[in-house]
């Protein structure tokens, strides 16, 4: 599958982060940075970009907030082919903390939000555009989201100057025909955008969806190493790397760090396909009772999650 | 995704048996038998069955022969509506070994084969047919058979009477392409029989191979508790009913075997998505590699199994 449009984002640290609040190292945030530049790896993911006073310090590590000044301690002034991205959620960043590009290390802002955020989200990007950055708008939980309402949104970021427009399965609930119908309705909408997909593992359709989503025309493929992510994690790099065979990408690296870093901190963070992950996406639910549930004494009692959701699940 | 067509085929003892040689207490294979009783399953494949000369039974359990005797010991007559299926490996069972159908409590015999034993597959499942079961042909490692080969065994099989016919990605090495190209193939080689599926989940992409399937045409579907079988292993069971939704399948009781028998067992029995059985997926080769070195010193090492297999594989 040779299509040289296509750019892979590597979301271990940002993603993964949500499983661990951030509090990565800075020897694994490095070798994830230097894993992305020697495997040949687009664009890396290395957070959230935070106002300080959106969380606090003791609670969330530094790729929470992307701070320059630490982000340069990991990728000094990163004179490599890599671009570096932050995702940006409504209402966690005050404008006035988005620095001039000319003064970060950042190429990237990705912004994450909801329909109703619609808005918000596009003022956002162009404002990230207007200081020099690449921006994108990731449309969260568009599963869940009205006919009405998604045409209303497509016909809104149509009209915004923002490149690059991404099909977001938050809670792992969708099958191939839905991403095939999205990313076309995404692409009808958008003719003159890149439309970018990120999937989640619930039903262990991660990657399916992901191909999926390249046959169809997507350009921009998110994926974590080994899957890293919340609940049952996302697209595996190493995976879809086995299959782009893009002479630009190396999977030995991919592979050391694998086996250095990250099945060692599958020891410390539960990430992956889990029953209870499978029936919050089946259902069509976000993650957060199957992660509570995770969390919990009754665990191991998968017939108890079940009948739970099905006693609360919307709809 | 009603179609009263599709039939569900448990092969949890049968394909997870090859991970310990059939060597499971009774206690779990009844466990299995009424899980799949309660649930609404179709087929339960409980084993192979084998002539005593074929194998010692020092080295493996009795569901790698499916002595009646012993198949009564778990299911009785099997007053139920499940059927009760058996794999033959061509060489293994003796025509006389094989009772007449009136005398087992066995249903179906499907019988496995690669390309060059199809005349035998042929011939032994048609021997299986004259003596009363229903039966199906396996063609295994289709990945790796030309396609003048494919065309003729096709041929050979459409002139027989055996009336199904099952796609099967012995290596996890196959794409939603081939499956499409392949499934298409099969129906325009043999309208008049049913396609089965079975899948290996090396890629991960067990399951979305099995929908795709389905999209297809394929009405026999293969699958397992927690995707249990060789290697990565297979299509899980659970996640295809959830897919399903036919009203005739019931989650429930698998999701207790599951916590009650399958997860304990994964301390016993490692399948899965393992890094080794994606290398050996991705280059369409055998598992074998992957599992003996899943199974020695240098195990954790995946950059040097990644360049043994360079240098090793075939083509």
């Amino acid at each position: 599958m040779y299509r040289k449009e296509i750019k892979v984002m590597d979301c271990t640290v940002r993603d993964g982060g949500l499983m661990n609040k951030w509090q990565f190292p800075d020897k694994f945030v490095k070798d994830v940075y230097n894993t992305c530049v020697a495997s040949g790896i687009d664009y890396m993911e290395i957070g959230y970009i935070s106002s300080e006073n959106a969380f606090s310090r003791k609670e969330v590590g530094p790729w929470r907030f992307c701070d320059d000044t630490e982000l340069r301690r990991i990728v000094g002034d990163n004179k490599t082919n890599l671009k570096l991205s932050a995702m940006a959620d409504i209402g966690r960043i005050d404008y006035k903390d988005i620095k001039p590009k000319k003064e970060s290390v950042l190429d990237m802002i990705r912004v994450a939000c909801y329909v109703h955020q619609m808005d918000k989200a596009i003022f956002l990007a162009e404002h990230c555009m207007d200081k020099g950055y690449d921006a994108t708008i990731n449309l969260m939980a568009v599963s869940t989201v009205m006919e009405r309402d998604l045409n209303e949104a497509l016909e809104d970021v149509a009209k915004s100057k923002v490149p690059i427009f991404y099909l977001v399965d938050s809670f792992g609930s969708m099958y191939c025909e839905q991403v095939e119908v999205l990313v076309n309705k995404y692409k009808s909408a958008l003719p003159k955008k890149t439309i970018g997909i990120h999937m989640h593992n619930n039903m262990q359709l991660a990657f399916s969806n992901t191909i999926t989503g390249i046959i169809e025309g997507c350009n921009m493929l998110d994926a974590t190493l080994l899957g890293i992510g919340r609940g049952a994690g996302n697209c595996p790099l190493e995976v879809l790397m086995s299959f782009l065979k893009n002479p630009k990408y190396k999977l030995r690296p991919v592979y050391d760090i694998i086996q250095k870093q990250i099945i060692p901190l599958q020891d410390e963070i539960q990430w992956g396909y889990h029953i209870p992950y499978l029936i919050t996406g089946a259902m069509n639910q976000h993650p957060r009772s199957a992660m509570k549930w995770m969390n919990g004494e009754d665990k191991d009692n998968l017939v108890a999650f079940y009948n739970y959701m099905l006693d609360h699940k919307d709809l």
